[in-house]
């Protein structure tokens, strides 16, 4: 293999939006590979609010060491293996990086390698059947566990994880309020995505709106966002109201001056749950989720957005835009095409 | 009944330390009683930091109107009678108020009045076998879910539902660090109730001491202080915490600056949970709770600390002895002393 791998590699630790100066560009020859290895093509990147936590501070992960491949989830083409189960042509999804190409010996650890099942494409792979669509079943209906009566409100309701979960409690025939910034995203979603209202956050008096919104309370809270919408939110919690909490993505962009919450308190006087989940702790849930991801999928009750950003070059500007608020459903960057079919 | 009824009146809405002048002291006729009710004679009050709340505003109760008696939980003795399951002579605990007199129908509502079984005395009536002990066990125990190798931090340790929680905890085998403030309550902590450690939060780096004191995380957090104590236990919860929120009492004196928590993210990259809980929803769990309660007492395994204040005229100052920290276990105030035996 004398291709050239192109990588961003992790040069400053930012404290504040991420710039292209916190990485460096480097170019180097692609991989070999060792016996009970395999070398993948990168082809597709995942762009997750996680990555910028993960440069920054010490999460689930240790933070990315400066100098090291800027870690991201990704899907792409084994190119070579010396590795019996997998083999050339195959295509996988990991967590492979910022560049061309990724040595695997296939262990998991907390982010296993899957393959990526026949007809399915790669980046179905990384959103409606990767871990964003496992995190949006798993979360709400394991960790949120709806009830019928129960009013939902979704934060970041038309990011990649919000805009499954909106449409999986629809499809649970579930009251739906969906959080997010802007009248564009606010339509899609209710005209959509079938959300019973939405709640412009950068128009509206979020707060207000919940109370109004949600005369009996809110029953479950499936937040991505943090901070003060967190706050507006504890302030209209039902009586034993589930607060799930999937991000704070409100926090990871500053993380010295992240927002705080002031209504914990709220959780005591509604006799309320707040609880942190990550995807990775439910392995036993996956195939249930997956099978009803691709069910709903196929009958065409669920829709997977995507929004793409060409070029690897253009990696570290895709991952700002879910800071920005620029991304509808799925933020990915593509990398380039699979060599097969 | 002709006898005088002293009384402690909401006279001003308080948003900072509760002084004597947000109430009115006022004497009247002890009220007479119709049929279906029975007039209590108060013996003793409890001191609760939610009262506070209660004072200002809107809790799981809306708050106490202006120009009305007090609430407080309390203890005293059926003076007379138009009901038939409550005869004179006869004990009881319930919400009767900061006056020498009540009237009750013995309807529960959200605060139940109990009679007082026979060889009880009423400060064990109202800590040891009231809503305090009762908090302790089923919120430790049913909320906290302990394990047996988990570390538990108690905060307002050396209080009433602390000072229990604490002792149960050892009881239960668990490894405890207490946080108190002040070296008499922290010595009083470890080489009294058993403690494994205790942190002075008025004098020590909580943050840093639970770090130290906890290195394999902590399982359980009860905490009845919220605020930077809260924030500091976060940085230190182990995977799959549970964090008991039984009271927030660093916000109750001054509602409007109450302190916020910034941590909260913690519980995503922990995946731990954090509960409210009322003692009033675990009803059906409060025979087992009492059984154990009374039958360690009696071992000599569980410690009932009082601290009594004297004379229903000095129950505002009892009251800001919770937010003084000068209380050593159960705050009460005694009003006067039982007519029978």
């Amino acid at each position: 293999m004398t291709a050239a791998n192109r990588q961003w590699v992790l040069a400053a630790r930012p404290s504040g939006p991420v710039t292209r100066e916190h990485f460096e560009w480097r170019e180097e020859l692609a991989p070999s590979i060792a016996d009970g290895e395999f070398l993948i093509r990168n082809l597709w990147l995942s762009c997750d609010p996680a990555q910028r936590a993960w440069m920054e501070v010490d999460t689930y992960i240790p933070k990315l060491p400066l100098g090291e491949v800027m870690l991201s989830g990704s899907a792409g083409e084994v190119v070579e293996s010396k590795h019996p189960d997998f083999a050339p042509g195959e295509l996988v999804s990991g967590v492979f990086g910022w560049q061309d190409y990724a040595v695997s010996d296939g262990a998991a650890g907390i982010f296993p390698v899957n393959k990526v099942p026949p007809g399915i494409d790669l980046p179905t792979a990384l959103s409606l059947l990767g871990v964003t669509g496992i995190t949006a079943h798993i979360g709400l209906l394991e960790i949120g566990q709806p009830q019928s009566s129960d009013t939902i409100v979704v934060s970041g309701a038309a990011g990649s994880v919000g805009s499954f979960v909106v449409q999986i409690a629809k499809l649970k025939g579930l009251r739906v309020v969906a959080i997010a910034g802007g009248p564009a995203k606010c339509d899609w979603l209710t005209s959509e995505l079938g959300a019973d209202a939405a709640i412009d956050y950068k128009d509206e008096d979020v707060e207000a709106r919940i109370g109004e919104l949600c005369p009996d309370g809110v029953g479950v809270f499936f937040d991505n966002v943090g901070g003060e919408i967190l706050d507006a939110v504890l302030e209209h919690i039902a009586i034993g109201a589930r607060i799930v909490l999937c991000g704070a993505i409100s926090g990871y962009n500053d993380f010295e001056r992240r927002p705080g919450i002031r209504n914990h308190y709220r959780l005591i006087i509604r006799r309320a749950t707040m609880r942190g989940f990550l995807v990775f702790d439910h392995m036993d849930r996956v195939p249930e989720a997956i099978g009803d991801l691709a069910t709903w999928a196929a009958e065409g009750k669920l829709r997977s957005q995507v929004d793409v950003v060409e070029g690897l070059e253009n990696a570290p500007d895709a991952l700002n835009r879910l800071f920005t608020g620029q991304n509808l459903g799925k933020q990915l960057v593509k990398i380039a095409d699979a060599s097969r079919g």
